[in-house]
């Protein structure tokens, strides 16, 4: 065993603890000297960093942060309800971010994050997502990392997910029964896993209904409102769709609007189903027919899962993969 | 002029400038040994802490945090939008930290800033503050503050907000206009000044008009959805009131659902008009009037106030007041 701990690194350097974990971090917030010292003694007593001092260095923030592409949508701003909840009976402060869908603005945060201001990072990943070296990092700096909804499959941590190809399936097979044969879809940028999973259900729904799949009625939509709304309305105008499986509820929004503006009438003309947390569905003209996720037990999990490895003083989690049930909730637009 | 600064005590103590700087603040970060080296040093040298000093601590975390009561409601999530489109252009990350009305979550996250975590506060008050103790040490720990919408009027800073009485009034008048006699309103906490200035344009619009005040038509609802539906349903039920002005989007919304649950026509047998910026108004069964603040632009101008002092190394805004001007937008609900 080696018993050179930080601890007794800092009594040698006469140094407060904090100052000689940052300085083995090269955090920017130390000074050369101090870190050429504090380097010098490590490597001479061969210190080795142990998952206790990093508990100990945790300790001092008891704030995690949680990463979400935005809060206008419903379903992460009853996410974030659920981990607040469990992270308030902890006595931990969340802090949240918003990536705005921007990659950019994600890696930048995250890297952000490493300088030990959090305990522990929640995050649902940014659209734009493509390498995830700035998640790697994280892991590599002790803060533990739980995934939900849009997720990262080849980081080895917790997931929460819901059942996305299931109950996109279903949601399709429910226009097909009310007798739609020209179902669009209306997803999110493709490097998401949920987006692909969402599509797939759609066109499997289609294929096993013996209708074909027109990718012309396929449109994939990012995080500009007003290009949305042109992309929306136009795929409506030009291919008259007579059926709408939104995997985003601001984009069956931004349906319900076009139909306004085109004079479609939902359901008799176009039949609609969403992916919507939105609580106020039922009072929507016509009342949204829903596949609604479990949000608020999503974040409440996760936080769970993030709140028992920082008690543990556990930074790497086991790759455990919930997957948790979506409700279908049918409503006059799609009758 | 003294020319004792943080950077001559540091190099004295060949000590890190940020070590130097945490120590002063007495940061829990650095050990005591520490503490009492610089504190001596400082008190022989007749160190005084000046705006510069104060700015390049600053210029380390480049983060600013905004709290808000909540994201559910859409008044706060265009506010954040806003602020975050300035933070972007100046480089900035934005925190975003949700009080849910409650004091004491308020007071906690104001005081873990205050070890310099963030460069500034932009901040729309808790509906249960009574006491600012916690905003006065900020500004002591030189960190300026920016006040949104939910104002003290007694702290001495920048402060927006919208012409809630007026805007109040005329919402009011309007109903009346249409033959509403019997108004109900539908408050937040009195605690809060907006809510104090929400119901007296509706007071002195009804008086104005020869209608009479019933305290009964007059409720004040709180942070608990369940509680509050409960409030508007028995207000309904017992009161019919014939016209509702709510001083906030949820309750219009609570007000939509009471009304399908007692088969009450809006306009037809209730007339209403509600502060919301909610983008689907024109989607809701039907049409929601309301009245509209310019949250986005709000945000931007908080924001840029805040920045411009960053940039001045100022930490006391002037205590400046900019009332923005609200939208009536009429629709179905109060025809």
């Amino acid at each position: 065993m080696n018993n050179v701990n930080i601890k007794r690194l800092a009594a040698e350097l006469n140094l407060s603890i904090s100052t000689v974990s940052r300085a083995l971090q090269n955090s920017s917030e130390i000074g050369e000297k101090t870190k050429v010292r504090v380097r010098a003694l490590a490597k001479k007593l061969n210190y080795q960093p142990n998952h206790y001092a990093a508990g100990l260095r945790k300790k001092q923030s008891h704030t995690i942060a949680v990463v979400v592409p935005e809060v206008a949508d419903n379903f992460f701003s009853l996410v974030i309800d659920g981990i607040d909840q469990v992270a308030q009976t902890k006595g931990y402060q969340v802090l949240i971010f918003l990536t705005r869908d921007d990659y950019a603005k994600e890696v930048n945060f995250i890297r952000h994050l490493q300088s030990g201001r959090v305990d522990g990072v929640l995050i649902s990943v940014s659209s734009e997502s493509r390498d995830n070296n700035h998640l790697h990092e994280l892991n590599q700096k002790n803060i533990p990392v739980v995934f939900f909804d849009r997720v990262f499959e080849d980081i080895p941590t917790a997931k929460i997910t819901t059942d996305d190809y299931k109950a996109s399936y279903k949601a399709t097979k429910q226009l097909i029964s009310k007798g739609c044969k020209k179902i669009a879809c209306l997803a999110i940028p493709e490097n998401l896993l949920i987006s692909r999973k969402r599509v797939q259900g759609y066109m499997d729904a289609l294929e096993d209904s013996g209708l074909q799949i027109d990718l012309n009625l396929v449109v994939h939509c990012d995080n500009h409102d007003e290009e949305n709304h042109k992309i929306i309305h136009n795929l409506i105008e030009k291919y008259r769709p007579d059926g709408i499986f939104s995997s985003v509820e601001k984009l069956a929004l931004h349906t319900y609007q076009s139909c306004i503006d085109l004079k479609i009438d939902i359901p008799n003309e176009l039949k609609i189903i969403s992916f919507s947390s939105l609580k106020i569905a039922p009072l929507l003209q016509p009342p949204l027919s829903t596949i609604t996720q479990p949000a608020f037990e999503m974040g409440k999990a996760a936080a769970e899962i993030l709140f028992k490895a920082l008690q543990e003083g556990k930074s790497d989690l086991t790759d455990d993969h919930i997957e948790m049930e979506s409700e279908i909730v049918l409503r006059d637009s799609s009758i």
